[in-house]
């Protein structure tokens, strides 16, 4: 009997799957450098804030961009939709557990007011940030040019899936390279997971692309809908279609991996796998300044026939800043994030971020060992 | 030394190893279309209802048929050796657990009542309902003809294993190239797991296969035989005898993977995986109307030498149409599973089926880490 | 540079990581035969109880051959040292745990009385059952010539580790040629675990082989010695060997898979992997005929620079005819060993031991799912 | 489309995942040889203890040297920042769980003093041991001259990650080859975990390879960095590079693993993967000697903005004789390494550690299973 033809599966590696092998040339950390670029702005910091109404709001928006990273404002949350958000943020993390879901579907369900939108972006370039806002793909088209009227800098697009080519019931559903060409600031879309979905937005004119759907295992998306891929080979992918694409066009476009973090070394672990940038949810809904006051949750609770998701309790764990650069006590990789990717490049021999996408990563089981802790770099 | 030639073991999947990933293209979940079709009957859900006491009774089956699904209603059970079913359920629910296996010892060995065959069929036949009955293959020669009489309008011939070819001690056991020839009804076989097994089953005329044997590391039949396939490969060989099937014959039959579900994503990974349908047992003994007041049961329990199987407390989590169709209030993917369905279509951008078993698949680590749900689709 | 050689390990595999697929063909249970042949012995159970005080007496031996199967008396253990084993048994069945230890370096230090050998071969022989005794490598010279005088059946030289070339200090080791030579009985040698161990073990005319060496990482011998081999690779590599010398030699010597068996499952898979049968020693210890007590320890614990195994207490569970045969209402499988046996070999169509090794085996996760029971055969 | 070329990683492991396959030929174990060499010192047992202040001091260093091992006592920890330093280790165990990591950091931060260096060095070598030091690759120039001068026999020089070509901010880094020229004793560098990082070491002139970096997946450079190798292939890759370099130069520099060990089992792994002699650290801070007074710490606790590891209560579970040489009565594992690799050696029909070092191995699930044990070695 001839070998019957059957679906291939390829196997597929998340953070806790995979580590960053030392290189045979080491540097010490203060000579690493991190920037990272969207299309003409450069941050110091590879490190985004997501668009989650538990961390991103107009304080942390500003906050993050002095430290040298990005927050990206939810436009279709609860900052859009109540003159007050923060009455509305202090009722949802203090509703009990058990009516939460019907509160957020409630809370979710009241119109956005348009004048909002400009508000709360003027609010954050007053004060001298950059500011980037998201929306869903379905409403691009309303939000975009209120946006850029109030004088956004980065516009995100994002979904769980988003592809190049989407059919919808609507007349006409939002077509990538025309919103390119229609807004002057840079477009960045997701989510994606695979080389030729990345590949494909790329070509689209996006100045950026979000990684990661369904990440890990206990994601609803995955629980829910059987969809996702763990988030290292899906940063590996998006990476290869970024330098495919660059080899076909010249320009280079940037990857953010999102989702599915939990401390300094999955951080490492996705830029050595090819990520520019990480964007951050939970850790940051762990901050004092997170509008989330200790709660997280994700934005497809409210969804009325198929909520997915629910409100997490989150510890306050320290500030933003000891977050991202310490000092800290704390000795399990949840803070001074950015010391951890500057020593972890220092030991892989890599001055940037690019150079740091070409240290040797392997497979490594999950399992716990003993392990000893010894003083890091030579000098 | 020469290398000695050694067993070779191919590794398989379960749905907790694989994931579904996003298509290139993505559609509307309400474009997508989710037919099902065994002989010239078609349902406009995939879903079956599994032929077992705690699952489906004239009631359920009615339910189902209604609903768009199909209920199989098994023949060698207490719908057939009781005029009074419910009391012998209810006498299950409430026996104690160590008394249990013997109260189904004895309920199970009270003699079937020919005449009860046809009172339920045509119970669910007056209420307009398509009606599909199952029987082992040791009498099936002995109910087909009941059945048939009774304007059944599938019959389902099931055991743990079936295959094309038996021997037993019985002067002629079960021919099923001979059966599918005298009855006037689609005839459904299982189950089967392997490539070879299924393309035999189909070549002797079935209308469908069920696919699923020991598909759990804790089923019985694993524990107790060391037999079963995780679910996910068998679905992926049997849709591939499917095709190479429908290419050598012009038919297609459907596979219908039966066993092993526990919420939507698994169905999407099933009929991602190469399933036409699923049969499903212990979600929908979650059901209010489900006949097992709550409890599940095995129906191999009665076996005197080999029990296997137990009563397993399910706890009733919603009416049968929540479960297929939501409203839901909960997010684990336990509820509404078509709507899970129709969205992981949509992201995989297939408008029906056939185009979903095109999706891509990865195997993917059942390691748990953080996730992030944000909105599923855009339009 | 040039790719490094480096060390290759191949993959292994244990019971909990492989299933056996159903096969094309199946037979009625009743239709298969299960006998199991050492030299001119034939057994009507593949099934071996282990050489181990907690299991093996003179009155288990004797029900063992009874009922089908074989017992192997260690001759070095209580019943050569004490006239009344017993009373040490009872003693152990009650010491404290921390002194249990000690107490079996206490007893294990005895003299083992010569005359005792003769004595309970004696026995067994006189109640009309087959013998097997089982002694170490190191004495095998001294104890061979009493057992042959007994008119023992059949002789065990076993070991942890047991290779046909082994050096030591003394003037003259066991040669395992010269041993099969000079006794007039089948001589089984073991334990190893590789093709060539065994093949060369097979080649030195012994009459079968054990296999298993530190099949669980729990094992001792995994956990002091890092040594060990998980069972069904074991097993499938030496049953290669066992084809290999039968075609080289026209012998066909059997293997018995030792060690690491919990449940019916596991035995169905050694024998698929191409075990001619099993020799058991924990589920027999629970048995109530055992001597154990309801204790069970290995027989390596005196040595008093590097004790390994415990006394570990097990639960009397049933008779050893239930266990063997059942009936039983217990569903995991401990019960009724060879009626779950006779099931798998007929799912898979294997009327003998010799077909049931050509049953296709999986590598399947050993996750657990929800499964699905369904009563097993056709007929 | 053609297939992107994307980043490969090779799967990796560690203790728990592997095991050794006993030999086609045997020996005893008192025939087998443990010896082992830097430079021309030659150590009966391939056993080092680690530099770290819970587990070597001057009085350990002497008691390890008489047993036949070497302990490495360094020189940038509290031996030589105190006079007494009794006195701090005392205070460091006697403190608080949430007071350790500040007194730690307050502790290191005292600064060292240079007399201190000789005074440990010629205490230990007045008792008639070989003395080893250690520090790290940024002092190392100031501190190899008073090694030196005291008579130090071994200049170990450790860090997390060590490479033959670094970067630093200061005029003039660390140069191997020049060190290695300057000073007249054995030099011993570390640590890393690849071919080419290794092979690079090894032709900077260096006497010996410390091999190991985050190992385990809850090592704190693992969790914090994502850096790490488990030491299973760590080990094979830097045999590798050892044997690759003896062939280019004729010179045999042996590779000690370094992290991860926790009983006799992973030392014989590590053997036969391929290292020369094992350095440990938390098994021996559980010794009646230890100055840790029952507790281990990292040296890299006290970095102030990234602290990693922590204090860990570890419990006395014997002398240091009894752990390398036993006897014991634990069955465990954890005691009498050397007696364990013996037997490990014999069943492998290793004579010598480079015999052993041949030793077959494979892969092997970390699933509990029942195992039996026997009595290991015929004779």
């Amino acid at each position: 009997m001839a070998v019957p033809k059957v679906k291939q599966l390829k196997r597929t590696y998340g953070f806790d799957e995979v580590a960053i092998v030392p290189g045979d040339v080491t540097i010490n950390p203060e000579l690493t450098n991190t920037d990272f670029k969207i299309g003409d702005l450069t941050f110091s910091i590879p490190i985004l804030a997501a668009a989650m109404d538990a961390v991103t709001d107009v304080n942390f928006a500003i906050l993050m961009s002095k430290l040298g990273g990005l927050a990206v404002l939810y436009l279709e949350g609860v900052q859009t939709r109540y003159d007050n958000p923060e009455e509305v943020l202090a009722e949802i993390a203090n509703a009990p557990a058990e009516k939460v879901t019907s509160l957020l579907q409630k809370v979710y369900s009241q119109p956005i007011k348009e004048n909002l939108v400009g508000d709360r972006i003027q609010a954050i370039k007053k004060a001298g940030a950059v500011c980037a806002v998201g929306a869903l793909p379905a409403n691009t088209k309303r939000f975009a040019p209120l946006a850029v009227e109030a004088k956004a800098d980065i516009l995100f697009v994002q979904s769980t899936v988003t592809s190049a080519r989407h059919t919808s019931r609507s007349v006409r559903g939002l077509i990538f390279p025309e919103l390119v060409k229609s807004v002057p600031i840079p477009v960045v879309a997701g989510n994606c997971v695979s080389y030729s979905a990345c590949l494909e937005l790329m070509r689209t004119g996006v100045s950026g692309i979000l990684v990661g759907v369904g990440p890990g295992a206990a994601c609803t998306t995955r629980e829910v809908l059987g969809i996702g891929v763990p988030q290292i080979t899906a940063t590996i992918d998006c990476a290869a279609a970024r330098d495919q694409y660059q080899k076909e066009s010249g320009r280079y476009v940037p990857i953010i991996t999102d989702g599915g973090f939990r401390k300094g070394g999955d951080l490492c672990k996705a830029i050595a796998a090819g990520a520019d940038a990480a964007m951050i949810g939970s850790i940051f809904a762990q901050t004092k300044e997170a509008p989330g006051h200790g709660y997280h949750w994700g934005m497809a609770n409210p969804h009325p026939a198929l909520p997915r998701g629910t409100r997490i309790k989150v510890n306050t764990t320290g500030t933003l800043e000891q977050i991202l650069f310490g000092p800290t006590s704390v000795t399990d990789g949840s803070q001074n994030l950015i010391g951890a990717l500057r020593m972890a490049m220092g030991v892989c021999g890599a001055f940037n971020i690019r150079e740091m996408h070409r240290a040797e990563m392997v497979i490594a089981p999950a399992i716990t060992t003993e392990g000893k802790s010894w003083q890091l770099t030579q000098s």
